[in-house]
């Protein structure tokens, strides 16, 4: 019987281990999990802060015992320290910080990601936080509650903090975001982060672009927040969102090559430089499709696909990552905002030729009750006439995140731009135009190509 | 100076000429329009007789006005009736019924179709009627407004059938609608119709199937409409909606060659058996990309694609029409319908040796508010396991309409079904999971397959 043996109870994880069993009942499945909440969605975390998901419990994405149902063990509240890959064994520590010894024929390493500390002096006071893992989930509830603050500084204006900035205003919070960019949420064009920071603005949030904060410091029982071009601001809470950075403190011990931010170099059937150990999500450097080169791209879509393929390739499967196109979408207030492939600044850093064109309709016929606007960007490369990327913004019921997706597999079979106008996509006057906005944008493209 | 004519005013001519006219501006279009009403979307018909667009002009996808401001010029009111391919002319009578004749170099006949009129006794007399044109709709329309109808028998179950029992069940009639299949909508699988059945009856509208409808009288001031199994209905008004055929009586003074239904022969692009004549949209034989042969498919977006391709090609392009998958969407009260692809019985027919999976999820994740079941069909070979179709039906919040076009891009690509899960589509827990449902879905065709 073979053993595998999964580190990490998240994404990457969870998928290897189901995908395995899966393809093979006979193997013996055990997770390591560092807390007591494997597969839990930690994407949701924002909505259960925002009161919209009242039960934290209904975050996860299967219960403990939907898992261990499917014959996979789960070795809660356990840390793996170390690993030795001549042995094949993994150590592991309790809370009581026993240790114990765990042998594997195969290893799956998905210990995900930690919140980036930025260097800002005073990071580590009471009001504080930053938010990443269940725990903190819990600490910021607990002071939300217990503490009712009336004002929050959200210190990273990238997707999670602007989710946060959602979900306090929700609460009745007064939301300050700053963010070191001239435009929030700096994945995606100015022109987007221009509505979106006005999105912010008609809900009360106040925006702070262009500042690097510095500081934290407690001033008559509130903190201010301190940092480049003379921002301060008072707040009873502060909340520290600037992205996050591999977790990958066992690579060393097992021998295992990492690269960008520490990141764990895999190949694609996320195999690492170590036999019989594979590695995934956000952990690892990750393929990026138009690129063709490895990047640091943690996203928990991505997490999925690669520890189900670590998983199936651990039980002798043969399946490759078909890299990422860092396809994403977020929901701000009733906004949502997408983008997939390359935005033009980055093709050009990648040696494509690009040209971005902007366009504007409707998501359906104007005339049918309800029609929202969608604001949209087409990135091609000028000599091979092939779609690079595109951005939507728009209402979130105005089908912006399946709109995105059209444009991602148009994207993933390198489709020329001129060639979307041939998909026969869905129309009904409620719902779309006979040519979708996603084939407007694409023909607005080729027209101003020529 | 090319003189590029062009017959009819609706989709696939207006598309040939905007299309021709942004590719070479010295080019002079004519549109001979029949009515009154160019570049109308017939397909909002319904929701002018709904009430839910008040003003029939809001229905112009332009305006005449922005139509001749390109330079392209609108021969209102004008019957083409015959064509002369030798002298290159073409006959048209005006509403006084004066001749004239108009030259071309370049012809393009976007004639659409008309409604099917099937062997009902009792058909044309007053207060039943066929629904299809502007003028139609305006008939229809009075009616409802001086008669003030209570009840209507709608005959044919079809999209326009089912979209007008929504339209006048939220004109408070009570409405009943009456098909020939075991159940309706027989473009989509029967557990779908069922579902469809379901949300009609939920709203008061009552279906009869499996019904041959062959007479309606006059009894007591109001219609019976009398068919097989026994069925006979009282009702104020009867709307007939069993289908569309090609109108092509100018096909014949042409010499152009017509295959089914009388549909015009063509190429793929969109050339005709006779030089310099091309012809678009519900006239035509339509390319089925997946069944690589021709087939008599009319929707309004394969109309745009073809007259687009016939207007480029007729000023000198060389572009082909990519094929029809069939894609469509059309929604009934809150409830979205959406195919693409082949459906297992038309698979089968194709030669192809299908397996259909049914799989029902969330468009997004549950523990977050709203979130909406769909209900999927995936089609896939068993021999190729490529993709061959999918059916998607669904709250129409639920983006069912976005989701049905990642399976036709994916279709359209000839991708395997197991390889959607590789698609790098977009995720938020308000909007999706972490694998799209359409991955879901996908994925449970594997497992069944296995």
């Amino acid at each position: 019987m073979v053993d595998l043996l999964i580190i990490g109870g998240s994404d990457a994880g969870i998928s290897a281990a189901l995908r395995a069993k899966e393809l093979d009942q006979t193997v013996n499945v055990t997770i390591v999990v560092a807390d007591s909440y494997p597969n839990f969605s930690i994407c949701g975390i924002p909505f259960y802060l925002s009161g919209e998901v009242p039960d934290w419990r209904n975050l996860a994405h299967r219960t403990a015992g939907e898992i261990t149902q499917t014959g996979i063990n789960l070795l809660l509240n356990h840390k793996a320290v170390s690993i030795d890959s001549q042995q094949k064994k993994v150590k592991v520590v309790n809370e009581e910080n026993q240790e114990n010894w765990l042998t594997y024929d195969k290893l799956v390493i998905g210990t995900g990601a930690v919140p980036v500390q930025p260097a800002i002096d005073g990071l580590n006071q009471s009001g504080v936080f930053l938010l990443h893992s269940m725990a903190d989930s819990f600490a910021v509830h607990q002071h939300l509650t217990s503490k009712k603050p009336q004002s929050v500084v959200i210190i990273g204006d990238g997707y999670i903090g602007l989710e946060m900035a959602d979900a306090l205003t929700h609460q009745g919070i007064k939301v300050t975001v700053v963010g070191r960019s001239p435009s929030v949420m700096r994945t995606v064009d100015a022109g987007i982060g221009n509505l979106i920071a006005a999105k912010l603005q008609s809900h009360q949030v106040e925006v702070a672009s262009s500042v690097e904060v510095n500081a934290i410091q407690q001033q008559d029982g509130q903190l201010v927040v301190f940092g480049t071009n003379n921002f301060h601001k008072n707040a009873d809470m502060v909340i520290v969102a600037v992205g996050v950075q591999p977790l990958t403190d066992l690579a060393d011990s097992a021998g295992l090559k990492t690269g960008l931010r520490g990141a764990i170099q895999v190949n694609r059937k996320m195999g690492t430089n170590v036999p019989d150990i594979y590695a995934a999500g956000d952990c690892v450097e990750t393929l990026h499709r138009l690129l063709n080169k490895y990047i640091y791209l943690p996203l928990g879509t991505t997490a999925h696909k690669q520890g189900r393929i670590a998983g199936e390739n651990a039980v002798g499967g043969n399946r490759e990552f078909a890299g990422s196109l860092g396809t994403q979408v977020v929901k701000i207030f009733d906004m949502a905002v997408s983008r997939t492939g390359l935005r033009d600044s980055e093709a050009k850093d990648a040696g494509f030729d690009p040209l971005t064109v902007e366009f504007e309709t409707w998501d359906h016929k104007v005339y049918y009750p309800g029609a929202k606007k969608l604001h949209i960007l087409v990135t091609g490369d000028k000599q091979t006439r092939k779609l690079l990327g595109a951005q939507i913004a728009g209402h979130y019921q105005g089908e912006v995140a399946k709109r995105i997706d059209i444009f991602a597999t148009a994207i993933f079979h390198d489709m020329k731009v001129e060639d979307i106008s041939e998909l026969d996509l869905s129309y009904t006057p409620p719902l779309s135009s006979p040519w979708d906005p996603v084939q407007m944008a694409a023909q607005a493209w080729v027209k101003q190509l020529a």
